[in-house]
């Protein structure tokens, strides 16, 4: 059996007992009932998620999946390719948005690259799993092959696991390649039954034009391919990115770790629909980070079913909204653990109780 | 001269010059211009508050003013008044939700007894600058006297130049007090001049019964006391509370400082409002936390014309919003500190630029 179906089969239903006890646990703290809102709820679902009453999250850690995009030779993005290993370099060295983040929050960055169209420097934070030198122009053909796309998904497995394994109790997604705002909306498309130009925004920041121009060539492509809307793999292998594939592959992982997932913005969203096709289990897993201003993410989370965290006009990507939301996460969660009860406390309950 | 008007005449405009150099380095820095949306707005705004290019907030306090209020006799809240001191007690043990939330965010915790009607036990960590034993019942006479009013907002200030004394860099304001909720909705409705309905809501968790009882309790209150809507002061005596005046008076201080102080729910909002009737100025170095489920907090931020930054169905107060917001303002200004420009990363600036 593959590593990509023995870790679907793996993945299993929310763990109600921990939740029970953790919402039981909630109502006894020396606060009104409720009155902490969307922390409370996310701490019964993190112990639905691990399976343990009061989960602490004390390592958290954002996999960055890097990739080139053949779609970028049809002038879809404001930036040159040469920005993506350009920026796998400055994550190197620290410079990054998603660098600064982490740190503020104390979470690990862990960068792959799993389809750059460079070769770059051998460093010891770089996690080398290059399945090619970027994706087809998928105006033109598929982006990748099944295979490959199969490939994309276990290398998102074996990162998660690998973290998981080295300690990591709480995962977040992030992502650069130039031009995947265009694979992410074909993706977005495809599987939301939504027109383009409903899930299609201006990515790092295109005039008009260029906007124009992207729509046409997710609807040209969307129309030669017809990708299936039901088979994540099918629309990731047309349309999608090697970056994408490793990011649903990560939330597979997660999910079958029984470790909560963090959603960045648009393209990771585009990673969770396919990963939701391919085990909707997994959505139990996902924990929407924050709402971007990419206009297609709108469709993600009412597809999803799921509410964002922050709304903080970001649109960056990297990972950059889910580690402050990862942050929220772990406030949730010592909350719950750490908070004195009314009895504990000896604090007077509310009239009537 | 008093320390309120010094501390009032202190208050002046933002650095225009330093949010200038902020804005043109969040432009160079390895991201598409914009895209960390609020968070380069927020680094700006500091950047204009401290008078500080690139500032950094390293020794962050939310200052959590506790008092009684003769309303509570009215049987407006949920819970029974012995609540206060209980809950200034669990403050000082470490285990209230507002403990658990600054340990997360690296933030301490001043408690202030600014008119707890009980006598508390002396603790290194409590801040004693009772006023009095609790307000007056506001539905029957003045929650207090002008001169009274006046010292609650000194002792405030006096807490905020004591911190800052100490290097405290971001404030957060907090509070406890029960049917304090009364006294801010009583606030709100006067200075904005809508009705006590509008922004009247379930504070702790009351029913419909208590929730008519408590409006009715306010328009009494309003008509009895006629307070003058552009003087805070004969607002806050009139249908005020001790621990809501020194949070004016903490925000006022902050202002004066030129430190960002971070606004908490709807409570530490009604202080905003005062503080703001006393000093225009004053709003430019509030940031609004978060949206507060209570209903009059949209009154609030309108009247102030503030974002609030987090929208988590929160409604506990005690500052449990605003020290999540701190973290997110010292993230903000870590991004525009610490990361790399274009040219010190060697990317690639947008086509055609």
């Amino acid at each position: 059996m593959s590593l990509l179906t023995q870790t679907i089969n793996q993945i299993g239903p929310l763990d109600d007992q921990a939740a029970t006890a953790a919402r039981r646990r909630q109502d006894m703290l020396t606060k009104p009932a409720g009155s902490l809102g969307r922390l409370e709820e996310l701490s019964i679902r993190i112990a639905g998620i691990t399976g343990r009453e009061r989960p602490r999250l004390t390592k958290p850690a954002v996999i960055v999946m890097a990739a080139d995009h053949g779609v970028a030779r049809q002038g879809v993005s404001a930036f040159p390719a040469e920005v993506t290993p350009q920026m796998v370099l400055n994550f190197l060295r620290g410079g990054a948005a998603i660098n600064v983040l982490a740190r503020h929050v104390g979470a690990q960055v862990i960068v792959v690259d799993i389809g750059v169209a460079a070769d770059l420097p051998s460093h010891p934070e770089l996690v080398s799993r290059k399945l090619a030198y970027g994706t087809a122009d998928f105006s033109q053909e598929p982006a990748m092959s099944l295979e490959l796309a199969r490939q994309a998904l276990e290398v998102g497995i074996t990162c998660a696991n690998e973290a998981i394994d080295r300690g990591v109790d709480l995962l977040a997604t992030g992502e650069m390649g130039i031009a995947n705002t265009t694979a992410a909306s074909a993706i977005v498309a495809a599987i939301t039954g939504r027109p383009a130009a409903e899930v299609t925004g201006r990515g790092t920041g295109i005039d008009d034009a260029s906007l124009a121009r992207k729509i046409a060539v997710i609807e040209q492509a969307l129309a030669l391919h017809q990708p299936n809307p039901r088979d994540g793999l099918d629309v990731l292998a047309k349309v999608g990115g090697l970056e994408i594939g490793g990011l649903a592959g990560v939330i597979l992982g997660a999910a079958a770790r029984r470790v909560p997932v963090v959603i960045d913005g648009f393209i990771s969203g585009s990673a969770a629909l396919i990963a939701a096709t391919l085990a909707p289990a997994a959505v139990n897993y996902m924990i929407a980070g924050h709402r971007s201003v990419e206009r297609g993410h709108v469709a993600v989370y009412s597809q999803l079913d799921l509410q964002p965290l922050l709304d903080l006009n970001m649109r960056l990507g990297e990972g950059t909204g889910a580690v402050l939301a990862m942050s929220i996460c772990q406030a949730a969660c010592k909350v719950l653990d750490e908070m004195a009860t009314f009895a504990e406390a000896g604090v007077s309950e509310k009239k009537g109780e």
